[in-house]
C-alpha cells in the first residue's frame, strides 16, 4: 500500500470509524460541496443518464411520468482541480477479497483510456473492508490488461492504491491524493 | 465579428445553409460523435438533472414513474481537449438584436466565473440570425458586469463572439475555433 505521507494509522483508523455507516456517495459529494465553498476545485457528479418515454406538464412545469436508467459510458464525477480535468468513479463492495470488475461497464473502461490518452486525470475510489482507496486508472487498465481475472484482487489494492481519509467537515478528501500523487 | 483565418465566406453561407432546420443540439452532438471517434477531444452533454419521485420494478430492473427536472448549476457540456478542462452551454434565441439573458441561470454565471479562475475553458454558443457564435466567458461575463441590460446585445456578440462553421460529417466545428482563440 502506498501510505501518503505523514499517515497516522491510529487517526486513520478514528476516521474510518467515523465514517463508518456512511455511504461512499455522500461523502464524495461532502467533500466536493467543502471544495466548492473553499474554491479549491469544482467537481460535480453528473445526473443519471435516463430515457425520457413520457412528460406531462403539471401547473405549467415539465414532469417525467416514464423514463429508464441508461448505462453510462463516462465517470460519474469529473471537473477541474488546479486547471486539469478530473474525472473519476467510485464504488463499493462487500467482498474482502477482491474488487468484481462487473461494477464498471465496458464503455467506462475505454473510456478511462481516453481520458489518460487526452491527457486528464482519472482514478477509481474503490471502498473495500471499510477503507476508501484511491487506485489511478493507468493501474486500473493496466491490471484488465494483464489478469484473466473478472475481479481486481485486494492485495493489487492495496499495493497501487492510496488510502483515502474522511475527514470531519471535509468529507472523503481526496485531493490531498491527487497532491501527492499527480502535483508534487 | 472576429473571422478566424481563411473564412470563405461564399462557403459559411453555404454550410449555414445547409445547417438550417437542423437544431444547435443535434449539431453539437454531431462535432462531439466525430471528435470522439477521430480521439480529437472528449466532450460529452450532461445529461439533464432530475430529482427522482417515485422507481418501480418491470422485469427486474428499475424505472422511474414519476420525476421533475432539477435547475442545472454548471454547464450542459464538459470534457477535455488538449490536456485542458472544456466546459459550455449552447443556447439559441429567435430574437434578432439581442440574447436574453434569462437563458443563463444565475447558477450558472457563476459557474462560468469559478471555472474561469480554475483555469477551464468556458464559453457559450449562442445560436442567433442563423449563425453560430461562440463567445468566450470572459466576454459573457464582462458584458454582464458592465451593462444593466438583461439582455447581450446582437452587436456585442458580432464584436466579441467567433462565428462557428457547421461542417458536413463534422457537425458545429467548435475545436477549430478553441484551437484560434486558446491554442495558437
Amino acid at each position: 500500500m502506498n501510505y501518503p505521507n505523514n499517515i497516522n494509522k491510529s487517526y486513520k483508523k478514528f476516521v474510518t470509524y467515523n465514517n463508518r455507516g456512511m455511504d461512499l456517495e455522500n461523502s464524495i459529494n461532502e467533500a466536493n460541496e467543502y471544495y466548492l465553498e473553499n474554491n479549491l476545485a469544482l467537481i460535480y457528479k453528473k445526473p443519471t443518464p435516463i430515457g425520457i418515454v413520457k412528460v406531462s406538464y403539471e401547473n405549467n412545469s415539465k414532469v417525467i411520468d416514464k423514463a429508464y436508467f441508461k448505462e453510462p459510458s463516462t465517470l460519474d464525477y469529473n471537473g477541474i482541480y488546479k486547471g486539469k480535468y478530473i474525472e473519476f468513479e467510485a464504488k463499493e463492495t462487500t467482498n474482502k477479497t477482491s474488487f468484481p470488475l462487473r461494477n464498471i461497464h465496458p464503455h467506462q473502461i475505454k473510456h478511462i483510456s481516453k481520458v489518460l490518452e487526452h491527457g486528464g486525470i482519472v482514478f477509481i475510489i474503490i471502498k473495500i473492508n471499510q477503507l476508501d482507496y484511491l487506485l489511478d486508472g493507468k493501474d486500473f487498465l493496466d491490471y484488465i490488461e494483464n489478469n484473466q481475472r473478472n475481479s481486481i484482487t485486494y492485495d493489487y489494492i492495496k499495493e497501487k492504491g492510496f488510502v483515502i481519509n474522511y475527514k470531519f467537515n471535509k468529507g472523503l478528501d481526496y485531493l490531498s491524493i491527487l497532491d501527492k500523487k499527480y502535483f508534487s
